[in-house]
C-alpha cells in the first residue's frame, strides 16, 4: 500500500492538497478546482495565459515573517536575508523586506532589482565566487551593507576599490568548511572540492583574515559559511559551526580579532513530496541558536550576531506552476509495463530541475476534480527533447486529456529563476494573488521580445 | 603519456588549435591571439563585451554547404533540414537556407524566426510532441511544406485545422523505432519509453497512418524517425531504417497506399574532444544513401526523397564562447591533489549542458601563448551554485589569471539556444565574422531588458 502522503498521491487519489506542499492558501472549490487565495486557476490562465506560475502572496509574507520571528526569538540576535537568487523579483523583494527580512545578492543584476525594489542598501549583503569589478565598484557605490569575500583576489580587488573612493567596506570572509549537507545526509571532510570559500585547512581563510584586519579600506565583521542545499535537519550545520568557531578562535589568537557576525548561510530545505519532513522553521531556528551558545560555551567566544540565509524555504512552496494539457499518449515500456504520457504547454524552459538535478514534484489536476482510476503516468513538455520531463513517474487520473490544467507544487524557487528560451518558448507571466485579486509580478515574454534581440529578422 | 589529441592537451601544450574542433577560420596571431576570420577575440571583446559566443560564418556556410554536396551525390534525391532548435537566429538561417538546405522548427517562436529570415513557408517542416492549436494554425495559415505528426490527438487536430481552411496539408508520421544510438553505440529494443512518436511494434504507427491517408485535409508524405543525439557512425540508422521501411511496407499492404519519403531524422555528431571521431559527412550521406538502396531493395519499394535534419553539426563546430578570467583559487581536492579554480565572467546561464548531460569540452587560453606549465584546473561560472562548471577537468597553464581571455569550442550548438538569466545574468551577444568584418547576430542583453518585465520595480 502507498503511504497516504506518497508521491503525488493524495491529489490523484483524493484530489486533497497536503497543506505541507501546496501554498497556504491553496483550496479546492465546490467545483472542484484548485484556487489560490480565492482564484480559481483557470480565471488567471484566462487573464495571463498558460504556462503560468502563481504565487500565494500571503504564503510568501507568512514564510518571511515567520523565519524573522523565529531567529528573533533568542538571546543570539539573529539577521535573515533572504537568498535572492532562489526567485527575484521587485514585487517579492518589497513584501519579504516588509515582513523584515535582508537581500542575498550575488550579480549586478540581482543587486539592481533590490535597489529598485526600494531595500535600503545597508540590508543588502553581496555574494560570489567572481563579482567583476564593475559589480564591486557598483556595490561599494552604493553602499551595500555587506561584501562576502571569497578569495585573495577579490581581497585586494575589493580593498583597491574601497581605498580610492576613501571608504571602508564591512565584509565577511566565506570558508570552505569541508561540510556539505542535504536533506537528512550530511558528509564531513577536511578538504572541501568547490569554487566557493577560503579553505580553512589550508591556512587560506586564516590569511584572507589577515589581509582583511591589515587593510585600512576592509572592516572585518564575521565569517560565512554555506553547506548545501535541501538540508532538513541541523545536524550538518553543527559541524560547520564548531569549524567556524575553531576558525574564529584562530583568528582571535594569532590576529588579536575578535569576529562579531557569523552566517551560517542557507540551504533550509522544504517539502516536494509527501514525505519530506523538513525541520519546521522555529525548530531549525531553535537548532542554530543553542549551537551557536553552545559553541560559544566551548571557546568562550562572546555570542556573535547570528545570520542566516533562506532562499527556496521562503519563496518555493508558495509558487506553483499551471499548464495544460495539449495532448497525452499511451505507451508500452514492456510487454506488461504501460506509460501514459501527458504533454504540457510548458516543459525544460519553465522548470529544468527535473532533467538537471533528477528532481521530483508533486502535480494535480488543477482545473477540475475527479474519480477515474490511477495510471502510471509521465508529465512532459513540449520541447524537441526526449529529456524534457516535467515529473517523470506519478499515477495520475485516467480521464486527463487536452484542456485539462495540472498543477505542479512548489515551482516558487529555481524555476522561474533559471528558465530559458529554448525552442524559442516565451517564459510565462508570473502573478501574486491576494483575498481574491491577482496581478503581476513578472508578465510574459512575447516572441517580439526574443526577436528584439536577433539583428537578422525584420 | 596522454594522447597528442587528448582533451584540451593540444591547446593546453602547445597552443595550437585541433582543427577538428576548433572553426576553420580560428586561428593564432603572430602575438598568440586565438583569432577568427582575421579578429582576435580581444577586439571582438572590446566591442562586443565578454562572455561573447563568436560564430565563423565561413564555417557554417561551409559545413551547410558540405551537407548539400554531399546528401545529393546520390541517386536517392535527398533533401536536408536544418534543425534549428540548435541554434536560431536570423542571419544564421538566412546563411544556411542560402547554401541550399531547408528548416526544421518545433514551436510558433522558431517558425518566427524562420519566417523573418526569408525562409520560404515550403521550405520549412514543423516538428513537436505538442504544437498547440494555435501553432499548428498557424503552420497552416503560412502553409509549412511539412508537418511531423506525434499522436493521434493530433492527427485529429491538425485534419481539423487544414479542413476548416479548406486546405490539404502535407504531413509525415513520426514513429518511434526502438532504437536510440549514441556516440558508437545504440540500444534496440520492441519499445521505446519516451514522448516523441507513434509506436510501431504496438500498431499505433499504422493506425495513425489509417487515419491520415482516410482524412480529406491531409495528405501524407512518409515517415519520419530520429534516434538520438552525438551520433558518430550509421550502425543506429541502419535498424531505424529497416523498421522504417517495414513499416512502409505495412501501410503498402494494409492500406494500400506506397509512402513517397523517409526522414531518417538527425543527430549527426560533431568532436568536442580531440579524440571524438565522429563521420565525415561525406561518410554519413553515403552510408544513409546505401542503407536506403538496400533496403529498397530488400522489401522491393521504390527509392523514397530522403530527409535528414543535422542542427549541431551545421552551427556546433563553428561557434565558440570567450571568457574572461576573474579570478582563480587553489584548492587542495585532497592531502595529494590540488586544483586550480579558474572562474570566468559566465558559466551555467550561458552553458547549462555541462551541468545538465555532464558534456566535455575544449578549453584554451585565447589571449596570449604561454609556456608555463600545466596544472590540473577547473573552468567554473560566477553562479551562486557549486554546480555552476563549464569544464570539469582540464590541464592549464598555471600562468593564467584575471584579465586572461579564454575560449571554449564547439559551443555553437545548445549553449545560447538554451540561456537563462539565472542570477539576473544577461545573455551574451552572438556576433559572427567573415573576411576581418564582424558584425552582430544577437545583440547582448541588458539589465534594463530583465527589468522590463518586472511590474515591481521602477
Amino acid at each position: 500500500m502507498p503511504n497516504l502522503w506518497d508521491n503525488a498521491m493524495v491529489s490523484a487519489q483524493t484530489n486533497l492538497l497536503d497543506p505541507n506542499i501546496w501554498p497556504l492558501s491553496a483550496t479546492r472549490t465546490d467545483a472542484g478546482e484548485i484556487a489560490i487565495a480565492g482564484v480559481p486557476v483557470s480565471e488567471l490562465v484566462a487573464q495571463y495565459g498558460s504556462p503560468l506560475f502563481v504565487l500565494d502572496e500571503a504564503d510568501v509574507r507568512a514564510r518571511a515573517k515567520a523565519y524573522h520571528a523565529a531567529f528573533n526569538d533568542s538571546e543570539v540576535v539573529t539577521e535573515v536575508f533572504y537568498a535572492g537568487k532562489a526567485f527575484m523579483a521587485g514585487k517579492v523583494i518589497k513584501w519579504i523586506v516588509d515582513e523584515g527580512l535582508n537581500v542575498d545578492v550575488c550579480t549586478a543584476g540581482e543587486l539592481e532589482v533590490a535597489l529598485r525594489a526600494g531595500v535600503a542598501p545597508e540590508r543588502i549583503l553581496f555574494h560570489g565566487n567572481n563579482k567583476s569589478v564593475s559589480e564591486l565598484e557598483r556595490a561599494v557605490e552604493v553602499g551595500v551593507g555587506r561584501i562576502v569575500l571569497d578569495s585573495f583576489i577579490e581581497i585586494e580587488r575589493l580593498a583597491n576599490i574601497a581605498s580610492a573612493r576613501g571608504v571602508t567596506v564591512q565584509v565577511l570572509i566565506r570558508l570552505t568548511v569541508g561540510v556539505e549537507a542535504h536533506t537528512h545526509e550530511f558528509i564531513s571532510t577536511a578538504h572541501e572540492d568547490q569554487k566557493f570559500g577560503l579553505s580553512i585547512a589550508s591556512g587560506a581563510a586564516l590569511e584572507a583574515a589577515r589581509m582583511v584586519i591589515e587593510s585600512d579600506s576592509l572592516s572585518l565583521l564575521g565569517l560565512h559559511s554555506h553547506i548545501g542545499s535541501q538540508i532538513f535537519d541541523a545536524q550538518g550545520f553543527e559541524i560547520a559551526a564548531q569549524r567556524v568557531f575553531d576558525t574564529a578562535v584562530s583568528i582571535r589568537e594569532d590576529l588579536d580579532f575578535t569576529v562579531s557576525e557569523l552566517n551560517l548561510g542557507g540551504g533550509m530545505g522544504i517539502a516536494y513530496l509527501g514525505e519530506d519532513d523538513p525541520l519546521r522553521v522555529e525548530q531549525m531556528a531553535k537548532a542554530l541558536h543553542e549551537i551557536v551558545l553552545k559553541e560559544c560555551e566551548r571557546v568562550q567566544f562572546p555570542v556573535p550576531r547570528l545570520l542566516v540565509e533562506p532562499g527556496r524555504a521562503i519563496i518555493g512552496p508558495a509558487g506553483i506552476t499551471v499548464y495544460e494539457v495539449g495532448t497525452t499518449k499511451d505507451v508500452d515500456v514492456t510487454d506488461d509495463l504501460a506509460r501514459r504520457y501527458v504533454s504540457v504547454d510548458g516543459g525544460m524552459s519553465d522548470n529544468i530541475r527535473t532533467a538537471l538535478y533528477g528532481a521530483e514534484y508533486t502535480v494535480a489536476l488543477a482545473s477540475r476534480n475527479s474519480s477515474a482510476e490511477l495510471i502510471d503516468s509521465r508529465v512532459v513538455g513540449k520541447h524537441c527533447e526526449s529529456g524534457d520531463i516535467v515529473i517523470r513517474d506519478v499515477r495520475m487520473f485516467s480521464d486527463i486529456g487536452p484542456g485539462d490544467l495540472l498543477a505542479v507544487a512548489a515551482t516558487g524557487a529555481y524555476c522561474r529563476a533559471m528558465a530559458s528560451n529554448y525552442n524559442h518558448m516565451v517564459r510565462p507571466a508570473v502573478v501574486s494573488v491576494v483575498d481574491g485579486k491577482s496581478e503581476l509580478v513578472l508578465r510574459r515574454e512575447t516572441i517580439e521580445d526574443l526577436l528584439a534581440l536577433d539583428a537578422g529578422v525584420n
